[in-house]
């Protein structure tokens, strides 16, 4: 280490530690009159928000939370899981974000292993916390979340309700300084195999990851994504990944924030409308669900400003938006980096060159925001070249990464090995910084020797007319060791067949685009696509379905 | 403290330190097209200034450059000093930017208080080292900075030219981590009394600054200060705590830069004009220089945004501003705070009021920027509430503020008094959270028993048409304890006396918004005000003027 000079601050000088506190102090002290908006059911101001967050924090203290426990939350997208973003950790405790679309099992698995002790759920969600109540093994006391009159559940140990609680609660509380590494967030994230695995994220990684996110949507871009006088509501779940950190940017910002509740695609469609909402950030279903909504039929959505991330952004998708008014721009991340890595903003090189350029550029993972460092490996750990060619597994450096997985000590090793975040995700980089995500490794397609992008063939098959989704995986095959299979969604009165798919690929196998071996000899014709918890494509349950369907000879299949 | 849960991180997980090699990481790579601009003599893209970089680190660190040595700048501002600002601190070193307007006296004091080891010095200022060469303790080698084709000068221990050595080196540089505690950068300010005082500035604190004032900058005004696509030239010298941060913050984006020497009126004006700036920060004594330029008659510098700190703004000033196009935006900040504090955006609120009230308040010092958290307390340590009447000392706590002065453990107690940092202003702060600075506390005028500001004083007085410029000063008074004092400077062919001054301010007076004690009763007539090396008004100087004048019976006087 390098002898630097460091200087022992002066006697009473303050040690600043960055803790969440701290983005209340810009934006939501200023903006006092802007607006937090849910459903078309409550709307307050910033000045009864902060209000909000300190009566949250008498009402957990009263109920017995401490600093270092950990508070779950199951709920859909609300003002209060905003609130619970901010009292929670403010506390030093620790806010659980409950991925509600797991299975109860996978739940329960996650609620004993981050240890909850105090558990807030919505009423929607009481008869599923009822059948695994008897098997919690840390929880101590539960508060019901409601916008229902009833303002009881049968919740064991239930402290009480939610607002009932609030109102009687004091609007003011003196939030203490602790170590800016204490943790303030955990959830949890499904792999192929084996349990959920929690990550967690501190204090500063989160007032890092704020900073450098509001740099990047305010600067960055050439139109400023979003600004003080911007209108956000999230369509990704708060219990993903904080809505990917935005609420947090919001807050501090003083923007007004408009929150949806559980994702029904005609509410937020009205919402879009009514509260003239100009910037979110979603995966491509998500969008396309919004964009074929009926109240959507006839809507320019011009000047709606969205982040696209979750799964790779297809150009069919990018025109589809843009035809609608709609301005995406492709972002990249994971659970494992809170997430935001690199977004796809222009630089003045392609700012000036042609429309179908900058499209190109818009859909790509783009390139890393302010402080992050991001590479190529190969197999061997040696780093590859950013030519834009090679690729390799796309590894990281960021101060927000998780600095591992709780309670796994082998899966963490395995996560930074060489000291850098391994991200499983085969990419280039090419010589402006910019990333292009080729696929999951476990993904990638490995037929007669040669290696298949599933995301570049499900892009190229997306551009068929007939095609509304699409999935590619590989499947095993006894003489070239796999074999691209395609799962479709065939628009309503199209029809495709394996053949017509050739058909549709051959002009890019002739343009050199595209291997010979990469067009599938068998699809299935299906009505709706696997996806997983958080709207991806579920790729390990569509290479079962499809094992399946090949033993039983499906009616499904057609085969070239 | 708290019992948080603190996880040791991951075997080989990566501690991400905070350094300002960091910020090279984004737009510095991605916007490899973008220009940094000299004068009229120097054009690179940032391709070359990433090199240049690397190639100054290899100069300095075969020069004998090691982590902890402290490298000194005397220059006016360049892409050069820009390389400085980079490339010492990612050594491990620590910057000290000279203040080369303070007397040779006071630039030898601290050169050897800094303990300095390495010196970069223009050939503007090879006369000023050589005065003083003789009694540096701690110079062990000097570089030649210069723009003619003179490459060597008469100075000890040189190493060589700048720009030949660059040359010559390698434009590839492996940057170490180090502990993000470490000192990056060290200035002297020079106080009322005593010796200049050292601040000193970390790396964890620069790159704090620079993420919160990207933030200030692109989201929280109600237009975009600075994006990626403005142009951005400072007119407050680099060496003046770092151009106040915003170098860092242009090249994290990727924004274009231009540097423009020493400040020579109708050079900026060419410049502005020629390389289309849209984004600079001044006091407000150069912009009035800027627009009185001959090269700036008849100009219409629409689109030019300006940042106004370091003295009050005047609404007089930011009226005759936006008659020229300019939007003027103020600031508030000092050397001891890196310098950004508060800016004067104005919320929804205020954006809805009338154009005279969105004027009140964009020259007030405005609103703390994210992170920083402001108070006013009495005499006793006390805090004062917020109500935009109560007058106190402004006090600070934010991630970005000089631990202490530099070996000074007494006065740095005294700036850290009660874990707080003080500013030494008179401020209010408003139920908005706005900050309004009454005056220096060692400027407010105190008579009869009352406190009359002496900024508010100069604003009053500067709305009279005949007044250019003007400084008020307590000056003793044996029955008032102080009377207000006016040094004035009036427009040519214009006339005013301590009679026509009092019948300006008696409206004031008579609508209650001035004491009737606040009216001098004695002015002066000068054709040049004092000012410091950063271009402030120089009160200590005046009233020493004043006592001389007064004792000696001088014609400037005018008497009520």
């Amino acid at each position: 280490m390098l002898q630097t000079r460091v200087i022992p601050p002066a006697e009473n000088a303050y040690p600043y530690p960055l803790l969440i506190k701290r983005l209340l102090l810009s934006g939501s002290r200023y903006e006092k009159t802007r607006e937090i908006v849910y459903r078309d059911s409550v709307r307050y101001s910033y000045a009864t928000f902060n209000e909000r967050v300190a009566r949250l924090a008498n009402v957990l203290t009263a109920a017995g939370v401490k600093a270092g426990d950990t508070v779950a939350v199951m709920d859909w997208d609300s003002h209060r899981y905003l609130e619970c973003m901010f009292a929670i950790p403010m506390l030093g405790a620790v806010l659980h974000t409950i991925n509600i679309r797991l299975s109860p099992e996978q739940i329960l698995y996650t609620m004993n292993h981050a240890e909850d002790r105090f558990v807030l759920v919505n009423c929607e969600f009481v008869p599923l916390y009822q059948g695994i109540a008897s098997q919690l093994t840390t929880v101590e006391k539960t508060l019901l979340l409601t916008d229902t009159a009833e303002k009881s559940a049968a919740l064991p140990n239930l402290v009480g309700e939610y607002e009932e609680l609030l109102a009687a609660a004091d609007p003011r509380y003196d939030f203490a300084d602790f170590d800016e590494n204490s943790v303030a967030t955990t959830f949890y994230t499904t792999g192929t195999t084996g349990n959920p695995k929690g990550v967690y994220f501190t204090h500063r990684q989160l007032v890092l990851h704020t900073l450098s996110m509001a740099t990047l949507l305010g600067s960055l871009d050439s139109i400023r994504l979003m600004g003080t006088d911007d209108v956000y509501m999230p369509i990704t779940p708060m219990f993903h990944v904080h809505a990917w950190g935005v609420p947090y940017v919001a807050t501090m910002l003083g923007v007004k924030q408009v929150y949806p509740g559980r994702y029904d695609p005609e509410l937020l469609v009205k919402l879009w409308q009514k509260e003239k909402v100009t910037f979110s950030h979603c995966v491509p279903t998500i969008l396309q669900m919004v964009m074929n909504a009926k109240a959507a039929q006839g809507v320019d959505f011009g000047g709606w400003k969205l982040i696209i991330g979750g799964s790779a952004l297809t150009r069919t998708q990018y025109e589809a938006a843009k035809a609608r008014g709609i301005q995406l721009t492709a972002a990249y991340g994971m659970s494992e980096t809170c997430p935001m890595i690199s977004c796809a903003h222009l630089n003045e090189e392609l700012l000036a060159g042609s429309e179908d350029e900058r499209t190109t550029y818009r859909i790509k993972a783009g390139v890393p925001v302010p402080l992050v460092e991001a590479a190529i490996m190969d197999d061997h750990g040696q780093f590859l070249p950013a030519d834009g060619e090679s690729q390799g597994e796309l590894v990281l450096r960021a101060p927000w990464l998780t600095q591992g997985y709780f309670r796994e000590p082998e899966k963490s090793a395995e996560l930074w090995a060489g000291g850098w975040l391994h991200t499983g995700d085969v990419a280039t980089i090419d010589g402006m910084g910019v990333i292009d995500i080729r696929d999951r490794i476990k993904d990638v397609i490995k037929t007669g020797g040669e290696w298949i992008s599933s995301l570049e063939l499900e892009d190229l098959i997306s551009r068929h007319a007939a095609v509304r989704e699409v999935a590619v995986v590989g499947m095993p095959d006894p003489q070239w060791g796999e074999r691209p299979f395609a799962l479709l969604v065939v628009r309503d009165g199209q029809a495709l067949d394996a053949k017509g798919l050739k058909e549709h690929l051959k002009p890019f196998v002739e343009q050199g685009h595209l291997s010979k071996w990469a067009i599938p000899t068998q699809i299935a014709l299906v009505t709706e696509i696997p996806k997983t918890s958080v709207g991806k494509l579920d790729k390990k349950r569509i290479r079962l379905d499809i094992a399946q369907w090949q033993a039983s000879g499906s009616a499904f299949l057609s085969t070239l």
